[in-house]
């Protein structure tokens, strides 16, 4: 038996024609410890974007109902040159309804529950999911539940990250995103000192209002001074970067070194022997990472993947990570959406203008029967 | 009892001026572990110059017997923001003969013994050292010795670090310097898999005709497509960038990501899985270091120091690493000089002009006495 439903595809040519499009799929009955949920909604993360939109040029793409097809300009076509050809699904996670189950008995046991899951199709009417990887909501909707394994489990993965260091403070950037908020809010429960780095001064008082000790605006004149004053207050060395590109992660390790400098007793040509550690876990901006020569070469600067890092931590790690999130889905854990669309309303220039940018606190949620 | 001699010092002021100048010190006589070594020859390293030249334009420099005076540009000068006003000396490492000690043991068992050491004031007519850091050089004249703390440790340092890390192969840039030479032998006979690359075929040449099997030229068309070869064949996912400004360990990045992502069965938004570390020791390009997003977020660039990094090992590798060193000091660790100078040779415009080019193969070798 097979069920038949909408879904989103992505397919990059080598002839450097982006195409994203909904289609008529057929899933299969699920089979062992699988899941057949009927997804009701999914969050557009930007994880999902490397993906659906990456570089494309969408200004000036060919829109027509439930497609669209844009130009992929270098260095972005032969970066992805793997998947050239490849028609892939997308949606990292999201919330529905089990409606059928294989025979296992922990897949028997989710049938009729709505669960939150991890299918990689999410943006899609069906989705096959592992009953391992699926959370059972219990009363919550799936609106609520939608976004509970990508950000709740990151925000965790960096406290976890640096207590497994040594370390008792963090700095973050882009800090007053869904992640970021959520980072505050964990960090406040578990005495984590935090540096929160923002862009905008709303964003300063929104985090204040939530409780932020430490809350830098980049975009201030004295942007240096106050980042290197809640580093020497803090003691944070330890740093995470969703943006990527340019030097916001150059400045923070710039700060960091000034800071260690100044506690030093004597000069050394090779700067201070204070570690200073940035983790960069997104590329919201595209452009090139800058690394300049002004903090000796006692540094590291690394990528941070979920995936990876969940495999180190350990299963039980993970499942009191994962009760954690279960159990405060509203509160600590909470996300909060822009804008609602359908599969073929995400495919709209209106649409993907606006949730490429992936502005702070304009997330997109996506409810495939809405 | 004190000794006078000449020594170099380097002196940079708030208003931007690098002064290095050659005055008479008088050196006080040893104490405990010390011993006062007669100075004889001393290397001058890509790790000196960040003290004596840093970015300082000593093309309009100016000139007098035994002294220079040159302007530091911005960023360079506000960088160097903790040593403003300190009258510095120089020079890690080089070889003399002992002519008094403490009352150690350890100290007393040197007099009269020829020695490489690490004072920090190479670069001087006499310098006080820690009997414990000196490595006594038996029949071998200073100039064989001089460079034998800083290149070998480093380079044995390299291959300890791979090893910890569980990796048999290596990437070298800059390949052909001392350094690199070095690296060469030792990973010949240690069977660690090297990929060395050089700018020039006479680079590749040499290290070929010094036994190594992958050399790859980045001044060819075919660089990427010859580095991914070589990364494929050996398996080397870890480097080392003595050079840091500008894209060197991008690109390296790119092709170990290249070279794993076309081993995987399918396509990951996340590019590989496999974790890709490169390690800067050095920054021969005062440039900003480029990193691209061409190679997912499983990777890792970081400094690379040695004293940090001979902490971390423990006194008992230090110890089988020192003694290699002096077992192999004209094989093995041998070093070779494009040219000798006098301390008040070395501040000239032409020899300045020389050797901060930092050329691969044309070291300078500092002789106080000559």
């Amino acid at each position: 038996m097979t069920t038949t439903g909408k879904q989103l595809f992505t397919t990059l040519t080598a002839d450097g024609k982006l195409t994203l499009e909904v289609s008529e799929e057929n899933f299969p009955a699920p089979t062992g410890n699988q899941v057949l949920v009927k997804m009701e909604a999914a969050p557009i993360n930007p994880s999902d974007l490397a993906i659906l939109t990456s570089a494309a040029d969408f200004e000036n793409a060919e829109y027509s109902h439930g497609k669209v097809v844009a130009n992929m300009p270098e260095p972005f076509l032969t970066g992805q040159k793997n998947r050239h050809g490849q028609r892939l699904p997308a949606g990292n996670e999201g919330a529905g309804t089990v409606i059928a189950t294989g025979d296992s008995d922990m897949a028997k046991a989710l049938m009729g529950q709505r669960v939150a899951c991890v299918p990689g199709n999410a943006f899609s009417q069906y989705a096959i999911a592992d009953a391992m990887m699926c959370l059972p909501l219990g009363d919550h909707s799936s609106e609520v539940g939608a976004s509970s394994f990508v950000n709740p489990m990151t925000a965790l993965g960096f406290v976890e990250t640096a207590k497994m260091e040594g370390h008792d403070a963090i700095v973050h950037l882009a800090a007053a995103s869904n992640l970021g908020q959520m980072l505050n809010r964990i960090c406040i429960e578990d005495g984590m000192k935090l540096v929160n780095i923002v862009r905008k001064q709303e964003h300063v008082d929104m985090l204040k209002a939530a409780g932020a000790q430490y809350v830098v605006n980049s975009s201030a004149d004295s942007y240096m001074a106050d980042l290197r004053a809640a580093i020497a207050e803090t003691g944070a060395f330890l740093g995470f970067d969703p943006i990527g590109g340019g030097q916001n992660t150059d400045h923070v390790l710039k700060a960091m070194e000034q800071v260690a400098a100044s506690q030093m007793s004597e000069y050394s040509r090779y700067g201070s022997n204070q570690d200073k550690s940035m983790y960069m876990y997104g590329r919201l901006d595209l452009g090139p990472t800058i690394l300049t020569p002004s903090y000796g070469l006692q540094w590291r600067v690394q990528g941070w993947l979920l995936t990876p890092f969940l495999q180190k931590a350990g299963m039980e790690t993970v499942i009191r990570m994962r009760t954690r999130v279960q159990q405060n889905l509203t509160t600590t854990f909470a996300s909060h959406y822009k804008a609602k669309v359908n599969l073929e309303e995400m495919l709209t220039k209106e649409a993907i203008s606006d949730y490429r940018q992936m502005k702070t606190g304009e997330k997109y949620l996506v409810t495939p029967w809405g």
